[in-house]
């Protein structure tokens, strides 16, 4: 990161503006160290960086008068939602104002007979779901953490559903978005497809906050499928479990999900999780959505696969609570691999490659790991080409989280070498912001330079982030 | 049209651009009247502009050449495609220099394993399918027309097949692009998803050569289902033919194709293509891809809810060359409407919207239309909320052509009153600026601007289209 390329904002300014938004905002603008602290950072390395208050908005109105606000003297304005990204998006690198849009945390409208619903930034996941109940719809979309639905489409992430239903790129109809000039725009609409002008949703979607701030969402739903099932198969070894997906996909069997877990993580997971009947070995976990029919069709077809690569016989959890344990297990993967090696820390990176290089990226990456001396899982999205390395490291030590670092980078390396990228999903942020050009060439991050100067020519939305100035 | 916004640029200087055109280009540059007439529009209204040379490029270093002569000289460039475009997007409004990439038509890469190739601009839909003919590949997307892919691209095209395999938006991995400053420069890439900073590729699609000229296209391919099935049901009237389709959708049938056709344009199709055993009435054609259990149980499904609305029984195109009659005849409804009352001249419009208010928005033009006392079938890709008019007008009177662009207006108008879009697959071209701020609002219509500015400061790329500057 090259910090240096943005000048700190005035003292004077920023003391004024918190000054002013204290005034205007009482309790809901807090200045207190504990909450600046807890605003500083995501959830990946530590990558803290302190806003000078955190504002809690209630309305369109209220971001739109704050980032006027900062505008008029060059304050920077942070979006932040419950703090669970990875790649240090919420840091304020150069101090200012965070923007806590949790607050903001209604769902506006659900559109049963469109499939589509309308929410604030705040909202969850989680909750957008819980309030879904009873309508026979879902959002499919899931991160495994609890995020925010602003932050997944600040950071264009997707997840384990994202193989059959898309990341958030396909599945925002529409935003409310306050510029940098302080203006409330909307984008795109309700219907399923335009070629109406310019495709600003996909702009501001994946812009992490660089661009404006995302205040509603208009996102698609999906009816809940007839039937779900789910199973797990054990492997003999990594290559066999990468080249069943490989197959699936290419193949085309429509799954919901196909998660790789290798044997260290699983080791992490059977510990952490308390999974039983399984072996610390590579596995994949499926989920098929569809009629009765249908879903009987892919598993069978998916069970032919398994065992041509030497695949163990499918656990399969039919009844909801199964399946929820069993995808709690692997939601609660990141956490399980924290607490594999007491007193370490740890960061994810992501990768994401075309299918049929997956085998030797991962393979390669393996040999990487052990050759670094780290503990590393490897677990991932396969079906999409993307996976995960969460790196542990003892964080007392800085030869170790060098070390680390370059195990990290060296994968987001060789997925571009491989006509991949740095990231499927967690996002660029700043920790990646040296490898941007690598993946799309100087000239095409010249052009991002341009949209992001013309759009926020003060560089106030989350400066540092996303493309190097 | 605002035509006067931007000047002509200086005839001197396209003198000399047209010199050293022919000059470097030799026969690949002409200025003869026959053909700059065959590229001054497409097969929308008389929106002729004739351009003052056409340049037929081979590479990628061609293009952008001729982009950085233009830009030097503030010469406007306009890509052109076979011309199969609706709202005026290859009219050369103020002269200057049309691009024609019909000449760039080589398939780069087909990538089996992956699921992706890679074309030049200037390759039709149906070249790739047939060079993709033995791969048990297919590109799906199928806009009716031969378009190019560069075209469809840069009007971020759909068609029948969008229900099921969505918009050319959801189907470009990334593009090769000319910007205005005359460079090259790639954007996405061959993942099938990424999170690496600004979405250039979005950004392109849809941007009908406003922002650059699309010389390259990665696109997802798909395996051709095992099973395919076509069938046709008659209804006894148009509220029960799109009341089908919304409940189809509501319910989730994964129907690969479902197009309406209104007993007007039943009638034309029946008489140019010779369907027998249909009558004049409200028609769905339906399509269902998958397995042969799943296209069967789709089919049921369908059938359930067609009855339910009184349908006829299906009458089935199981055989594939009765299936290609069956959708030639859906590819060629345009032309049968052209041909349906001979001495007038016809356009199309399209419009799309949240698909419960499908039947309302249908039933309201339907009315427009008699009270019109024009003749206009209706049509459409059903299943997305999108349908067509096909307004045929007396080309010797200029009070039937404003009746005629009065309606085509109103359908925009009522479209976007409904939550819906203005245009969903045909753009902007210049025919619709008028009503891109009622449907975008005008802030975002400005944000547009400042990015068409910041990208294309001198107003070269495609002026006067798109977006109202």
């Amino acid at each position: 990161m090259d910090a240096t390329s943005v000048a700190r904002p005035d003292p004077d300014a920023v003391a004024d503006v918190v000054r002013r938004l204290c005034g205007d905002y009482g309790t809901r603008a807090v200045t207190g160290n504990a909450v600046r602290e807890q605003h500083s950072h995501g959830e990946g390395l530590a990558d803290a960086g302190m806003p000078d208050v955190v504002v809690f908005p209630h309305s369109n109105d209220e971001v739109a008068a704050v980032v006027r606000l900062c505008r008029a003297v060059r304050v920077p304005v942070i979006p932040f939602g419950v703090g669970t990204s990875l790649e240090g998006h919420v840091a304020a690198l150069y101090g200012g104002v965070c923007l806590d849009l949790s607050q903001m945390d209604r769902v506006l409208q659900v559109n049963a007979e469109d499939l589509d619903c309308r929410v604030q930034a705040g909202v969850t996941r989680e909750q957008l779901n819980a309030e879904l109940k009873g309508t026979g719809l879902f959002f499919p979309i899931d991160p495994g953490a609890n995020a925010t639905l602003g932050g997944m489409t600040a950071t264009r992430a997707s997840g384990t559903n994202a193989v059959r239903y898309g990341t958030m790129r396909e599945n925002v109809l529409g935003l409310s978005v306050v510029t940098a000039a302080g203006q409330l725009v909307h984008t795109g609409g309700r219907a399923r497809k335009s070629s109406a002008g310019y495709d600003l949703t996909r702009l501001f979607v994946g812009a992490e906050g660089t661009l404006g701030v995302i205040t509603e969402i208009q996102l698609r739903l999906y009816g809940i499928p007839e039937a779900i099932s789910a199973a797990v198969c054990q492997f003999p070894d990594l290559e066999s479990a990468v080249n069943t997906t490989i197959t699936a996909m290419q193949t085309g069997i429509p799954v919901a999900r196909i998660e790789l877990l290798d044997d260290v993580q699983m080791d992490a997971s059977i510990r952490f999780s308390k999974l039983e009947g399984f072996a610390a070995a590579p596995t994949l976990f499926f989920e098929f959505h569809g009629s009765p029919a249908s879903v009987k069709e892919q598993a069978e077809a998916m069970q032919a696969v398994s065992n041509e690569f030497g695949g163990s016989a499918y656990q399969w959890a039919t009844l909801p609570e199964e399946r929820s344990r069993l995808w709690k297990a692997r939601h609660d993967a990141y956490y399980a691999a924290l607490a594999f090696r007491p007193g370490t820390t740890a960061f994810a990176t992501d990768a994401c490659v075309p299918i049929s290089r997956l085998a030797q990226c991962i393979l390669e990456t393996k040999k990487d790991i052990e050759a670094s001396g780290l503990t590393a899982p490897i677990l991932g999205h396969v079906g999409d080409g993307n996976f995960h390395l969460v790196v542990l490291f003892d964080p007392t030590s800085d030869e170790a989280r060098q070390r680390a670092e370059t195990l990290a980078r060296g994968v987001s390396l060789r997925a571009i070498a491989m006509g991949g990228t740095c990231t499927g999903e967690h996002g660029i942020g700043w920790h990646k912001l040296d490898v941007l050009a690598q993946e799309h060439g100087e000239d095409a991050v010249e052009l991002m330079r341009v949209i992001k100067r013309a759009l926020d020519p003060d560089n106030i939305m989350n400066p540092g982030k996303t493309v190097p100035l």
